[in-house]
């Protein structure tokens, strides 16, 4: 997925010549080639260039339509045909650092102005006392947005919104119908961490957000843009207060979610599933359509359509009980002999 | 308990028989008699329109003091004697589709001003940079708010409070000797999603807020106002960063929370219960005066008063901590043979 | 550690008589002394007044700088030669009240005013529309500051630092290239209570925050002032969304911590510290250098440096995950039989 202009500048596009030179990298294909993106193995598109520091087995899901992609020198040889190799000892570190110098992220809004210039805001839109647009965002009519909130450079919303008081929005498009109470954290960075030589290092990141028509989001949760592809919600789905979706997560429809709950990185929600009260996902989790998650859950593999589990780590609901009423009635007992 | 109309607009008294209509319900009461606000079965007062979606035997518990309720048809004849019958299929979800329309949250602030021209703000009373008041709303004296908080419409704040930056409260009557930390969000929408045709739709919250005297809530937490009632903080409480505490919850004097618990909706939590931190309480339990939880306890059942409980689910502190040693006995001893 | 006047005014030195009279205790020692500042026992430096209720053989750890201690009656002829006596019977309760009238926070900006006169901000820092900065701040070359956030009083930030929408910051001192993400909450108060008379009172806290270079804090995270002496977060270390660190962390370099994680007052996280989401950790623990904690962790003792620790209460990884599998084992077999 190539990365929103709306939300990132770029130098434009450079040649993977530069590219190599930039990465300190060997390049085997074609030195003019222009390089406009950057983005995941996977997801990579027409003039993006990606990294890949897996097995040999997993170089079979790099995207064909790469231009090119970073890869160690073992593995120069196993790229897809007419992907370009970039080959230097650490493709990710490389792909972050170049990255960082290619694309940086527009300011929420301009410097010390209230409303950008270039902002569109419906005549029908209301805005409340301090609020701030950034440049190229737009509001539809009908909707209200709290007192001091900030909707940064590029958001897109749509009509019949209700957004309270210091929420902030950035690298996000949102539907109709959307309520975002106060102080909720729409499209900040993913949590990405990576050991560089001084120490640990942000991984900038890339993606955006998309909230359908009809998400509702609770008091001070945050749903942060994705890596290099979108977060998205899905319409009607209801998010409580202090929750926290990472990025790159996709949710279905009409899912709920209780306060306290947290969804890592890359998961996939089901449509209608039902989240307890602080029950939390591992990243790269999927939870089939219609299942439910008791609070307090820890869950770290997959959990089938329609199912109930609970506990940490969680099992079907079921066993869970079971188990804690075993262990219960072992110590009791015991107490008494 | 009628909706607060400082908080809440109203397009005014409506018949019965109009309610019927709007509510494509059968009435079984005098279509003249008016209607004045919305609320639940056992908390409906005189001129109160409620619902009862439960079984036949709890029937008994609807007050006798409401207008009307709503009802599916088998159990029309099962109400108090002088509350009229709303007949329909769904009546939960009608009352919330008709609520709706006849109640509205006010908003925060008048659209663009900063203080609104009814706002009583005391003049010993201190406002920082940005802060936003609402119509109606009163400040008293000696109180000081922080950076761009936002009082909301209607809300009464006490004398000597401190309130920090970034603070916003709606649909609150807030004591003297309030501090609330930076970040604090009083009064937003509880969380509760009801299924419609076409997927979730949010409940409409109708109650308020009250924090009394020497209340403290912490960092970037949440106290969601009632459904229909109050949430209510006792004298003196004192909640720490990241807390949630959800609708209609009576808590009592001094009690202590530290970071990260969450009390879910309609949970009663006695004077001087402790929480350790990341504590959770499920919906509608009680909590004894006195009773402590060890922190992570995830509390799915009552406690009594002067009990120290942990665990998920929570049970006896000696309990869980004699199943946690038992438990590791057992693996150690098998791991040797 | 003195207590910072660019964060908290002082009424300027007493005498250690005067501080007597406004605790109720008994003197012996000097009633000429100047008292400058207030103290835990063990890090009191020269001019602080403590406090002391431990059992008799902690006495030794009292720092023979302090210029006075309050202890109770029977504690008095156990304090290191030179540090008076201020004898009572509630020593830590007349600590808090005392001090409380001695050393008053100051507000984060000047009332009503947007850039405090005093302040001194950068040309070359950007500040977006909204931030307010308070008196004695100062903001480095390079830093930019989004909308609405506040830079609280006394408060130093390094360059290049970039700070999101609704941040605010107080009693902290921010190094370079120190990123904090929308709604982060630096310098409030840590959580402390204590019983009085009319039931919970706060404890003030007197201390400050230290941020060092090249940290990031995720959005609506939270890291609290500490009690008398810092809150430390070491080079590089990297806090996702909705963190909480306590009052007196010390942090070392190159930590990362996941959602929902939060660390209790006290504790000691070594270098290149891991937590999985969710990891929470009692107060006054210590993990060990390169430590890494599972996702839902909850860890009530010290943790040696390379372990990997998970469950609740957490222990070794492997021992975790050996009772898991056994007590699942015993339940499904019983099922069976």
């Amino acid at each position: 997925m190539p990365v929103d202009p709306r939300f990132f500048a770029s130098i434009g596009a450079v040649t993977l010549g530069k590219w190599a030179e930039l990465a300190g990298a060997t390049l085997i294909g074609d030195p003019e080639a222009p390089a406009t993106g950057v983005s995941s193995a996977t997801s990579a598109r027409h003039g993006d260039v990606c990294f890949f520091e897996g097995r040999r087995e997993e170089m079979s899901a790099i995207s064909v339509d790469a231009l090119a992609c970073l890869v160690k020198p073992d593995f120069a040889d196993g790229l897809p045909e007419g992907v370009a190799a970039l080959v230097c000892d650490a493709p990710r570190l490389t792909h972050v650092r170049v990255g960082r110098q290619l694309f940086t992220l527009r300011p929420l809004s301009e410097w010390g102005e209230q409303i950008a210039p270039g902002a569109a805001v419906h005549p029908e839109a209301k805005l409340a006392h301090g609020v701030v647009v950034g440049a190229g965002a737009a509001i539809g009519e009908g909707t209200e947005i709290g007192p001091g909130s900030v909707i940064g450079a590029g958001v897109q919303i749509g009509r019949n919104c209700r957004i309270g008081a210091h929420v902030s929005v950035q690298c996000a498009l949102i539907g109709d119908h959307v309520k975002l109470a106060s102080g909720v954290r729409i499209g900040e960075a993913g949590f990405g961490v990576i050991a560089g030589e001084a120490g640990a290092e942000d991984i900038p990141q890339f993606g955006r957000v998309i909230l359908q028509d009809h998400v509702t989001v609770g008091a001070n949760s945050t749903i942060d843009r994705g890596a290099f592809d979108d977060t998205l919600i899905g319409e009607r789905s209801k998010i409580d207060n202090l929750c926290h979706i990472g990025h790159n997560v996709v949710m279905g429809r009409s899912v709920a979610i209780a306060a306290f709950s947290g969804i890592s990185g890359s998961c996939v929600i089901g449509d209608g599933v039902q989240l307890g009260g602080r029950a939390g996902i591992a990243d790269h989790v999927t939870i089939g359509a219609g299942a439910k998650l008791a609070a307090a859950a820890g869950v770290f593999r997959d959990v089938p359509a329609g199912e109930v589990w609970g506990g940490v780590p969680a099992r079907p609901l079921r066993e869970y009980m079971r188990e804690v009423a075993w262990l219960s009635k072992q110590t009791k007992s015991r107490k008494k002999t």
